[in-house]
């Protein structure tokens, strides 16, 4: 499966993050308590009932689903079939879960909440995977994440099938057009970058042309960022390179011909779209 | 313009919200710090650039993008040249920005993740009012928003030109499926809310046939919820109810004719869509 | 028992607002740490002690004072003899508790001052709704509660057996006399609450006389508050309004003959005073 | 006046408490947002109001009224004709308030439950003490408070002319019942309290009879709290201290005659019912 | 062993403390993940480590450690051979860990970080200590703390031997030489403290000269400080005051000869550097 | 001066970083109020001081100064005549301070705190760099930072003349011992982190031989670390490096000769005791 080594992995600082933004979104949607379970359902009523997938994609969110209902009621047990990673068809059963009425009923939404978006995402970064599955191409995600998902809308990338770009501003030195303007040029840019930041982060460059690629070959970037250029120039500029430096294909990447682009040569085509325009994964929780 | 009304209503609470999520979403994005900008741009830059539109669309989430700035540099000076729900063409420009380069450039992302996720939301809510204008229906939202964006999702619906349903699980009654089953049907459920719930909330029953929509009404709903009818079933429903109740259109409606289901009378179509499936709206920042 | 189908219900996220509140609590009590217990007391002393009620009236807080010891030591073992809504005699044991002597001494203040609150809440209200048992009316709480205590202190006065009213300015509308003003009258503030909020919730207007009880019921008022009025003008409102929207009486009802108002025919009694003015119910913790 | 040489000194680390309490307060009753005011009041309506008092005592927590509107919206301005700890007739007014409705309204609520409780519980610290104003006797508060608010009230203890004693288990030693079996007798406790706590704090021990007294006294305790001890048994626990420590009464002190406990020559008589038993000071803000 | 009493009395309130600045260490050490392991070892990989002291010293923050894992995972299991206060020669085994490698790889650099340096407070309180031991003296901390980390720096110089000090502003009374000016004199400075402060703490002036040992003892001082005062001073000092208050040595005491110091009769010394210049005691994980 | 170009840049979240910091250490000093102050202090006393450095070295921490007395009252007026990195003699006056007493004398120990801890820090840092002034090499810091201080810390070694390795484990990655045995050899560990981890982040790997140190290079390794080698290892090591990585010698450091270490041509030395043993410098605030 796509996922497997990598779930676990990363499970650990993921559950600190997923406790707060769980605890945030329970919060801002029980308030002060699921008045009509609290006025309706009999305090000791359990129910039953299955997560089904209503259409085919990657499933992503499993273990904040079990967050979820955790939070709420310790006693809820969830039985889950699959993993993160895995491929559903429209009709998979993907988990039961039975327990207390009150926790599940004023959970549902929450977790569902989570599971359909974190799903949307990785089946979108499988499906833009898969097209440049037969290259060495990888497809990357942006710093375009939904404001306080960041961590889990990345972890759902790399679910789907994608690679992680720099985490955050911290962990990644990406020279833009602004910061060569604010250096007077790349090759001051990238001398500054060299002398201030730690050296154990590679310097990555943003070109808009060639002579700009060459720019950043010559003050030796290790990362050239290949912005808005068409097929023709992206394959001249790898020709220019040369494997002097990885390079990165960014730009609406969304709306290109992945394969072609992956055939010019670059080494990274970087997405905004999966994490900016994300469409919900369609799945439901059916009662018996 | 649409949400002149609204906008400043609603500020003292969001601007609440907005310094907490934006707390969370600026340390998530900068982490221990934007290397690149500190290792590259000179201390005292100064630097100037406006937002502008790269689609048509409605505005929303300039306070948002206010309080990011003012967040990390009070010098940060901005001037808008619209308001949360003006229609914005192709090109037209949002606003101008002048201040310490290193908090606009540390800023940027954030901000822009923030003015194009609401924008996004605003512009599909305006999209799907439009088209029942003409006739009383509104166009309500649902919970299935995302996970800690809840006030500010909601807030970019009524920006738009919708209405807001519920904000939580504590603000409304709300009784479906599994609510009746466990308290025995549909009498004695609204009889248990009644008695149990506080005067102040109108009990809304949820029905998938004619014959609970007969039930709902016999038992004194307040509005009733036609639960993924087709329109004949709607239009049957709404006759019977007669004025009596509330009716609220759900189920998959983005996929529907809207102007179809308005014409069966009913007075209220609740789109998840609206919230779970958002594509942001292109938005950039051009520095001269 | 009163309380028996409410409790639970609710237990859920009066769990988690306990958590927050007993922490805040146990910090400002416990400070840098029990000087005197960790001082004086050996190590491995093991205590028992019982809670006794030192005067009638009905227990409340319980979940809270097992809280409270969980927090600071899960091996202290609670044993309790009532549940939330209990009538209690002065003498009755309310139950026992044994375990490290550290930890129930350094949180026994807290936990008393939690239950001899809450019970004398509970206490007040129970005494308030016995008062009119024998009629349809509600006895129901206000927004006058202790600042950050609001949950669980409505949460006591349905222990006792009084009815809420809204939890907070978002589940209720409630026009009084500065909505009208600043709207023009009862008619437009109607009409402007009818189209702007959610249709989830009703709408009370507040009524100082006949002819603004007249108003309301005309603009379509769900719920008309009698305020300040005598039982002469409460009795006419009552036939005035004829069911078509409820009524509540309030303005220092805490001072009035309870039953005389409940023969008016009002539907609602709210009392500020169940939750301003609270008598703490003795209760001490015996060590043997 | 009364807190004249008080209220100021202590206003540093109140308000840090008083802004955390504040936002608590004031997000349990806004909820989401002030559902009536947003949608009936226009946005740029202007009103203004005057705090009255509806009946004498003394008044406290006008800091925290200030504070709360000014976390809703800073251009609400409040005049304030007295300070903490002056004294109110019924019908005096107490400061006018001119602002935004939509904060006003909004804050209303909050700003009088904090003021009325505080005011409260001066007015009766003011009370006790008047009882006892020529002798040299201090009337002190207890750690019997209200959750959340331990700061607060016991300001306005000392606002009303009472004196604090410990605030919390870490800045004071009190030996109690419990204490005293677990270490073995008085005089081992209070050894163990010499030996182990800093030496920066006094020794308290707790004495139920004249036989505990001389126990105390004898193992060189600073303080004795005389524990419902009738007043024969205080008198001649003082003669017999004779001035080697000082002497604190408690017990069930709100029911005694405190003239009476004074004049048995204790130092301070201690009295829980201060603050657990707290009624509302009447006070009303009446717009214009 | 030195800290046998001491180490479990104060674990509860530590513990609260220790979550809290233990999930600070671990979010800024771990920032969004362990890149390095998350990426290099197998998911399931388990690794058995022990603690080794590479130096001979007190053992001090063991039970840190323990949480520090125990946070991260709580399968991962320790093996303690020792606890806090026990002392260590170069080469000895302070425990065992086993568990998973992502946890323990982790969370090793914090755990050590915290161990280190308490180890290293309690090392060098130890020394001090030593050198009067066969003297009355006690050696006492200070508030020259490290930010953040004062609750379990003083616990550390308990376990290492030492007393503590006040804990902070508020469980204390030191009249220092400006409160000295702004109340006009020693005397009037006693008084206003007396009068003002809870009964509950002892007052301590500060001396700097015979003159003021003799204004401090006519106000009655409990204690007094004799600040940087050479030895024939601290002795005339000692000899003035006659017990009739404590006496405490002060000023750059780490570079006196403490025998002397304990020579003139002082009760206590307390010594800045025993926290504010910290040597971390060498302590290795070494993995098999 | 050192850090002219590097103050300002990291003053933003730097700032952010102490107010949490700042809170943190103000609430442990302060607790519930600095007692002595507010009992003897009158309040409107104005009070004039200098802060002076009693030893020689390099100023770290004014902005947390003025941060700490900003957050007690924004009224303190502070005038500094130094900024960080500046070199100090003994006698410097480092900046006059002016305001209300109760502040002045509440914050005087945490403001000192900061500054005695930060300027100890880059002092050392100082010293180590002079030693090496006249080389390329680097002198770097490590995680071994106090617990809660590791941005400050890191800042302070960066204003004293040294440079910051990675931040945390997120932004960097280093291969040591122990990942290199769970991956089964130098060789996978580097290619499983190449192929999991982001792009922009080089790949280190420690190494303890010749033979590893081939085995990274060969590997591909952008660093090498060379781990508790002598200084004859070293130099072979860089020699069959020959620039293909760079090389950043490691291991109790600061008890070497650095000059040395610097002459074997490594490009980095790192220091933990940089960190994790800070002698504090001595500073005293002087009244008038």
């Amino acid at each position: 499966m796509l996922s497997e080594n990598l779930e676990k992995k990363n499970a650990m600082m993921i559950k600190k993050s997923v406790e707060r933004i769980i605890e945030l979104a329970l919060t801002e949607d029980i308030g002060t308590g699921d008045i009509t379970t609290n006025s309706v359902v009999p305090e000791n009523t359990i129910i039953e009932a299955s997560f089904i997938a209503k259409q085919k994609g990657i499933i992503c969110g499993l273990d904040v689903l079990l967050e979820v209902f955790a939070y709420l009621d310790p006693s809820v047990m969830c039985k889950l079939f699959l993993k993160d990673g895995d491929k559903v068809e429209e009709g998979d059963k993907i988990g039961d879960i039975t327990g207390p009425a009150h926790a599940i009923l004023s959970g549902e939404r929450v977790a569902l909440n989570f599971l359909q978006h974190l799903s949307g995402i990785a089946t979108q970064a499988y499906v833009f995977s898969q097209l440049v599955a037969d290259t060495d191409v990888k497809i990357v995600d942006t710093r375009k994440t939904t404001p306080g998902l960041r961590v889990l809308e990345k972890y759902a990338v790399k679910t789907g099938g994608g690679s992680n770009h720099r985490m955050n501003l911290s962990d990644g030195i990406l020279i833009k057009d602004n910061h060569i303007k604010a250096a007077g040029g790349i090759a001051p840019a990238v001398k500054a970058a060299r002398k201030n930041a730690p050296q154990t982060l590679k310097i990555e460059v943003e070109a808009e042309s060639l002579m700009q690629v060459q720019e950043a070959l010559e003050a030796g970037a290790d990362i050239i960022m290949l912005d808005n250029m068409n097929l023709e120039q992206m394959k001249e500029a790898v020709e220019l390179i040369a494997g002097r430096a990885l390079t990165e294909a960014s730009g609406n990447m969304d709306r290109q011909d992945l394969k072609a682009v992956a055939a010019t040569g670059v080494d990274l085509i970087s997405i905004g779209a999966l994490t900016h325009s994300v469409k919900a994964m369609d799945i439901s929780l059916k009662f018996r």
